[in-house]
């Protein structure tokens, strides 16, 4: 397709993703700029998901904090799960109410103190399964993918189903995407004054909508972009709607599935999303429905980036 | 400030104004990039507003067509006092409740159908005021307001009050702004499936929250785009909130009124806007709270653009 030394795709091995994706990047070409929108999923897509999702170790970690300062919030029922790491009374309770009563945590704080904590979490934590920033976990050949996409013109957001404020903390940093170029879980803020008069946000208790999985991907893509995606990658149930509607989208298309097959270098896992069920092998509905498939064994020659 | 052979504002007359934007253009420069953040609100700031908000006469236009295809609309009284341009009747109604009326003219329409029909209007007709395309409404001091911006690295995003999907359909055509840089009045999304089980997003009847005036734009700004305006251009009520916000950022930090006072090349009057309500004068309230007053009859040299 392309001669090695301009690969723009070194980390992808010779097969049928990497032929996929090379064509897609050259047919991609003939569509107006405008219109060469590309969007990624992030747990499991951008970044590693597991042992744990990073913005739950987040959430942890400030669970840790408030109960140093007040102990008897422990009691909570959802605290408690997780500050004993009980995971039958975590799944009997499930994550979806365990995240709302994480976000009581950060109930009044501003945009900015919110922003302030998730950047001092990724300066200060380790993976606790490798020691290793997390920054590092971010997948070597799906940034060479963003940057590639980039270098034709395309516009790359994240749609994520974790909290967009988390995400769009390091969205730049990690990624090169904008605060705004993400659309996640939304948590509602509240406009007040403060005593002097003053204009003020502050993070509210209630989250807007339901989580940014499956059909709700494709409505807030809609909402807060405005934008269709002719290139979608996700990796769970959570992405399969947005993943069709990329393919759907009339002209040259392409929708990838990153598959977790390597238990060596990374996990090996059937992907499961957090509110969405999905009963059956989520790679063979890929296989039916034209997504290309990228095997983390069989088509990334590296999986992690090196910093 | 700057030599007349560079200077980026040269349809701004020498004033207080113009000098307050080049003193704050070089003072953004001590900011991070990353907060080099502009917000504008449209209609009354970036276009005229008068004799009619643009969108009212698009809406008007889909009215006309809907009533000529099914004429028993025409005797919904929203619609009615629309089409006998009963000025009486829209003032009782409410321009909120005839907003809500009109939304129901779009739909079930999926995103490009809608934006195909806002861009055919676009091309098609002409202000019903001075007989030229609606691009040319455009206010060319403010074009070169955006332009000096982004020559100094600031993001550019439009706040409006309108609906969402109306401004991004010609947001980058008019001002340089891609659709995710649109802040507006939302319409909610169904997605549902085709016969083919194929994925479809339809226009539904109901908007989402309130309009995007007032308090909701500073929250809407977060939700949406999560950066905070270092500066901020409005012309109403409905801009206050976001001009406060920009104002109180806590380094260099402009809010710029748009004073229409310019009775013989725009028009001359109180703003209004369409949900807040506001006593007095709010040009006062500018000159009080420190924000920068354009005059346009004063410190614009010229109004529109040429083309």
């Amino acid at each position: 397709m392309t001669a090695p030394t301009d690969d723009p795709l070194p980390s992808w091995r010779r097969g049928a993703a990497k032929t996929a994706l090379l064509d897609f990047l050259l047919a991609a070409r003939t569509v107006p700029v405008a219109e060469r929108v590309a969007m990624f999923d992030n747990d499991g897509t951008l970044w590693c998901e597991k042992p744990q999702y990073l913005q739950l170790l987040f959430m942890l970690d400030q669970l840790q904090r408030a109960v140093a300062a007040d102990p008897a919030i422990a009691a909570r029922p959802e605290f408690r799960a997780l500050i004993e790491d009980d995971h039958a009374a975590q799944a009997e309770l499930g994550l979806e109410r365990i995240a709302l009563a994480l976000i009581q945590l950060t109930v009044g704080l501003g945009p900015r103190e919110f922003d302030d904590r998730v950047r001092a979490f990724f300066a200060a934590a380790v993976d606790p399964a490798r020691g290793v920033p997390f920054r590092h976990l971010r997948y070597q050949p799906m940034l060479e993918l963003i940057d590639a996409l980039r270098a034709e013109s395309f516009s790359v957001f994240i749609v994520t189903g974790g909290g967009t404020e988390f995400v769009r903390a390091i969205s730049q940093d990690f990624y090169g995407v904008p605060p705004e170029g993400v659309v996640g879980t939304l948590v509602n803020y509240d406009f007040s004054r403060d005593a002097q008069g003053g204009p003020r946000l502050a993070r509210s208790a209630e989250r807007l909508g339901t989580a940014n999985e499956g059909a709700a991907k494709v409505v807030n893509i809609q909402r807060e972009l405005g934008r269709r995606p002719i290139f979608a990658a996700g990796n769970s149930a959570g992405d399969r709607e947005m993943l069709e509607y990329a393919l759907a989208s009339g002209g040259p298309s392409l929708a990838l599935l990153v598959d977790h097959d390597d238990a060596d270098r990374e996990y090996a896992y059937e992907p499961a999303a957090l509110t969405v069920a999905f009963a059956g092998s989520f790679t063979a509905l890929a296989h039916e429905s034209g997504w290309t498939v990228a095997s983390m064994r069989q088509d990334w020659e590296q999986v992690f980036v090196d910093s």
